[in-house]
């Protein structure tokens, strides 16, 4: 283990660089912060290059690091390094995920997101597509960074579970037509149907939208069938991802 | 419409005490910021002090703010008076809701809340609390203040929709037996029921509890029934609002 004393250090610099996507991109690698999420990637095959502790950080006995650069550093440095406030004494540096090509699966059950802005929206619905067993998540294009420190957070090592790739969400919609899974669209007027009259599904696949507008019209069309949840008080819509996860819930069987 | 220029003006220093808990129960009111939620407040009995909007803002012709004083106020002292990073040009000071004593209804459907830390997850719980229509929220001793600014932006409004109280929940689930309300709290493991072997009730209260523990071990002992939410993937957990929308919706009729 070394030991790094100043804010200057060149790798102290990149760490920090992590923080923007271009940075990520730049450097191929992203940052995660705290002990759940670094022992969720140790325990992943994600590649972890680094990891940075602060002095008083007891590193856990059954975390396999041998093989993984440890440097210590004192409290200012980790707060240079972290996006959190209150820095949880731990990060790792890892690689971006290789993005293997998703294969669509016989039974498959897939998310599609359409331009979701909010980090924690993002990273929530991932780590319900974790939990209610989906195939894959496919990000859309203009859908916030999936490596942004606050939609890894929100994961909460979700990430590390299942393929969560970028894609053409048009073209995928195309490519599970030709696998014969059916496509629901979330919709949010009672033009569509109520979610509760489909039947659950063993495949299917689901398209959410933008938190203010919505699937976008181009998605809208190309769905099987568009869905909604009914609102019997006087919200004016759900949070997308409560509306993701009362559907991929209701759908699954 | 009086301009303000000052950052040290005693209504700008005390917009700001807004900010705390505290500042906010000391001087008896809590400051909303955006068009949207500034127009929810004025569209319901919220009583209004105090608008501040920044020189470009223009009001709509539709708000009835003829008994509201207006501040008009440069960027900086916008910035100032704002916690979110970008300020939408409007800010709105309140009085604390009145609490009205809540009382049982007969085929009501309560949510209670207990512990839940994180702002995001209780404003979305209360949006989704009005979107399923429910007739109440209760807030336990230990959750975050419903008046956090985060809070107010996630409710989206529904603060304003439905009532939302504190009290003791331990009270409150002997009052729901006394009015025979059937009482589900929600478990994080498999000894408790699967929520989709109960059916849907015209009343309930559903119990949700804090991010990392749960629901306390005293209140999962006085309930009618627990139920859990089945994980097919490897996360350990859904997040609290997700799980409260997915039991929710399900057990609305």
């Amino acid at each position: 283990m070394e030991r790094i004393e100043s804010t200057k250090n060149v790798r102290i610099k990149n760490a920090r660089k992590l923080h923007t996507r271009k940075g990520r991109e730049k450097l191929g690698s992203f940052l995660i912060e705290g002990e759940h999420l670094v022992e969720e990637a140790l325990n992943s095959n994600v590649i972890i290059n680094e990891i940075y502790i602060e002095e008083n950080f007891i590193i856990p006995s059954k975390w396999e690091i041998d093989n993984v650069q440890v440097y210590i550093v004192n409290e200012k440095i980790m707060k240079e390094i972290c996006e959190t406030e209150t820095p949880q004494g731990v990060v790792a540096i890892c690689e971006l995920l290789g993005r293997k090509p998703l294969q669509l699966e016989r039974n498959g059950k897939y998310l599609l997101i359409d331009q979701v802005q909010d980090p924690g929206n993002l990273g929530t619905m991932i780590r319900t597509a974790d939990s209610v067993g989906l195939s894959g998540v496919i990000l859309g294009h203009g859908t916030v960074d999936v490596y942004n420190s606050k939609v890894m957070r929100s994961t909460q090592g979700s990430l590390f579970h299942l393929p969560v790739i970028k894609g053409d969400l048009v073209e995928w919609v195309e490519k599970l037509k030709e696998a014969y899974i059916p496509i629901y669209g979330t919709a949010l007027n009672e033009d569509a149907k109520a979610y509760k009259d489909v039947e659950s599904q063993e495949s299917f696949a689901l398209l959410v939208g933008n938190e203010g507008s919505g699937l976008s019209n181009v998605l809208m069309h190309l769905t099987d069938e568009n869905l909604y949840i009914p609102i019997y008080g006087q919200a004016e819509s759900l949070n997308v991802s409560i509306a993701a996860g009362i559907l991929l819930y209701h759908l699954r069987k």
